[in-house]
């Protein structure tokens, strides 16, 4: 009976620290759509509030921490509910600096100019998109326990990583051609790089969905891709 | 007795993983000097070992990883323990991505040219060489348990980013006047945001280690910077 009520105490516990993970993740997926937004008209109050949402993201993060602690404190979970717990911690961790990326985008987006001269802006909203697909499928994969949706998610980083490859040197041609345009093309290419560090980040995410799912590790870049 | 033998247990565990954490420490370092020689020298061998050595530092997170979750397995440790282990657990993590920003330095290595051509390069290792005291700093910090230390390197933080900044708009006017040194130039503004960004992972572990030793929070920029 004792040990009944605390698995039920364990269970409940857990179930509010994958919600807490689960509103963390959707707050961070609004932020990138919204910092897009904000890039590519160049609105300013948009990006004011992914700015301000950056936050409430944080404070998630630090209430997800003090959550985990507690369980393992007064719980004392054992192996496969451990290592759930562990991954909860360090998956925050990553959706924390997703957040930070939207962020800086978001405040990237008053620093450009002539948005209408750059015809390669319009290649970065594509690029976010596959990124927040990354971020989407893997917060599902993380609610369903799903590894094998989780190595699917590490497969498609390569497409995120050959996309930002194709678009720095489209910039860097139209830099070229148009050294006025130079100052905010070096804006744009942080941009990018800001949203291939998101699909990195995605990927490590499902990293550690597979391993909470499975207790095994997708290693090397060059085995994912095959996964 | 059993209880004496089991603090006796914990502190060997805590030792070691300390050990572990300044070992690989101690690696991110040596990466973040030898990927700068290589940048400013162009030397391949030198960026080959760079980032060969990011697979050890890898590899150590995942020793500390399971050597953490060990510890708190078998050791159940309470409070000030349990919020040891996590921040080991934590700034593990951060470390092995300032090793991955040293990587991509090394990485980028090998698509400058025109070197020579390109004074703002000599602006790069000066930043380096305030982000690698940080990095070293932070680890003193942490095996000294000194929070006040923890709290000057937040604040030192603010420096990395000016000199980002300056940095920023020195290349873009050398790049804007030298046309054909826009790729070679957008290649080390990555370097220079990959350098700004190890001394934000440098901040995030000295806020770690100020959390370790105090339970309190570093919490804002704003307020990091006055403290």
């Amino acid at each position: 009976m004792a040990q009944e009520h605390t698995v039920k105490a364990f269970d409940e516990d857990i179930t509010r620290l994958r919600g807490l993970i689960a509103e963390m993740g959707g707050l961070a997926e609004v932020s990138i759509g919204e910092a897009m937004e904000a890039l590519t008209k160049g609105n300013q109050d948009l990006a004011n509030g992914v700015i301000a949402r950056d936050k409430r993201i944080d404070a998630l993060e630090a209430e997800i921490d003090r959550l985990a602690i507690r369980i393992i404190a007064l719980r004392a979970p054992m192996a496969d509910d451990l290592r759930e717990v562990i991954a909860a911690l360090k998956i925050a961790g990553v959706v924390e600096r997703i957040g930070d990326y939207a962020k800086n985008i978001a405040k990237t987006s008053g620093k450009i100019e002539g948005r209408r001269q750059f015809e390669p802006l319009t290649l970065i909203p594509a690029m976010a998109e596959i990124a927040t697909s990354m971020v989407h499928d893997v917060l599902t994969a993380y609610a369903a326990r799903d590894a094998k949706m989780a190595a699917e998610i590490v497969a498609r980083d390569d497409k995120v990583d050959a996309f930002y490859e194709s678009i720095f040197r489209n910039f860097v041609s139209h830099m070229m051609e148009n050294p006025a345009t130079i100052s905010s093309g070096a804006q744009l290419l942080f941009v990018a790089r800001n949203i291939e560090r998101i699909g990195d980040h995605a990927t490590n995410v499902a990293e550690m969905v597979y391993y909470a799912a499975t207790g095994g590790y997708l290693t090397d870049k060059e085995d994912r891709a095959g996964a």
